[in-house]
């Protein structure tokens, strides 16, 4: 079924915004918009709400940029939490991954995107000036580079160190190695290479 | 990454909105949520609102049931239309498709749905009392059943035919044959049983 007319404006412009969704053809559209049409209208006013509110009223952390309900995040407020070591992250969904460990206890500082010059992103579209002044007003004893392991990410980690290694504070990044449940066998060499050369004590 | 804790309640709402939809998981649903706040005010205002809009201004028409922005839809209200010929079908995914061959010139009647006793679809479930009300109070002269070739759809073109086969009208359904473009070798025996019986005289 091609779409040369629709019966209704209203369903065409529905269409037309799902479509517009990364990975969403115009027939996973229809169906999106013809499952919509089907449930309540209460169930669906609450599901354009839910768009529409998540832009009106979402705040970004003044303090690390990431995504809230608040002015100061969860993370940012919690004083349980480590304001000396920061790491830093490109967007929120990594924020989420390191959350999802429990392992970090420190806060984030989030850069809202990597340096990529293919893409027009440079220094200056990031929260890097932010970062530096956390760093410059002291306190801070660790920063954490969890960036990408792409070009752009050690093109982004490279730049940061030149902003943040004038100061006093230890500059670490994520350990690089074979991914835990790997085969070595099927492990790229870059990264058997590094997990060579980084090799830990055996611990029992 | 697993989705144990959000750093924003407006976020997983929106997420879980999205992942409502079918087929749409929630990686998928985080995807397209990420997708949307990079976007601006007014673009994700719009997208909302054509969800919300789409519900409390869309007709269905008085006429034909058909998916419409007026009372009555615009193929219902169009003069050159033959009122005396009505398309049945299950929903307005159908009327699309068959305008969309551009072969037909009558109206329709969209039943909404199919006899389905497994999904709890019964007669009482679809438009049927208006479909035979039309046939009753005259001027139609014929009734097109084109429902799916499946069980459910034949159980319905027989209901129908029940309903409708005592007033003077002429009742067809579509060809049933071997689609354009198909091999012979790969078609069905039903359907390739039907062409033969139903077999046409040689056109060149």
């Amino acid at each position: 079924m091609s779409f040369t007319e629709f019966p209704s404006k209203l369903l065409e412009n529905a269409v037309n915004e799902f479509a517009s969704l990364p990975g969403v053809g115009r027939k996973t559209a229809f169906r999106l918009v013809m499952n919509l049409l089907r449930r309540d209208a209460e169930d669906v006013r609450r599901f354009g709400e839910s768009i529409i509110k998540l832009h009106e009223d979402i705040h970004y952390c003044k303090i690390c940029n990431n995504i809230s309900d608040t002015e100061i995040c969860n993370i940012c407020s919690d004083e349980k939490r480590d304001r000396r070591i920061i790491c830093v992250v490109e967007n929120i969904q990594d924020v989420m991954a390191i959350e999802n460990t429990r392992q970090f206890t420190g806060v984030y500082h989030v850069l809202g995107g990597i340096i990529s010059p293919i893409d027009g992103i440079g220094p200056a579209d990031l929260k890097i000036d932010s970062l530096e002044e956390k760093v410059r007003t002291g306190g801070i004893r660790e920063i954490i580079f969890a960036l990408s392991t792409t070009m752009e990410g050690d093109t982004t980690n490279y730049y940061l160190y030149k902003r943040i290694s004038k100061f006093d504070v230890t500059i670490t990044t994520l350990a690089r190695g074979v991914a835990v449940g790997d085969e070595l066998e099927y492990t790229d060499e870059i990264t058997l290479g590094r997990a060579i050369n980084n090799r830990n004590p055996y611990q029992q």
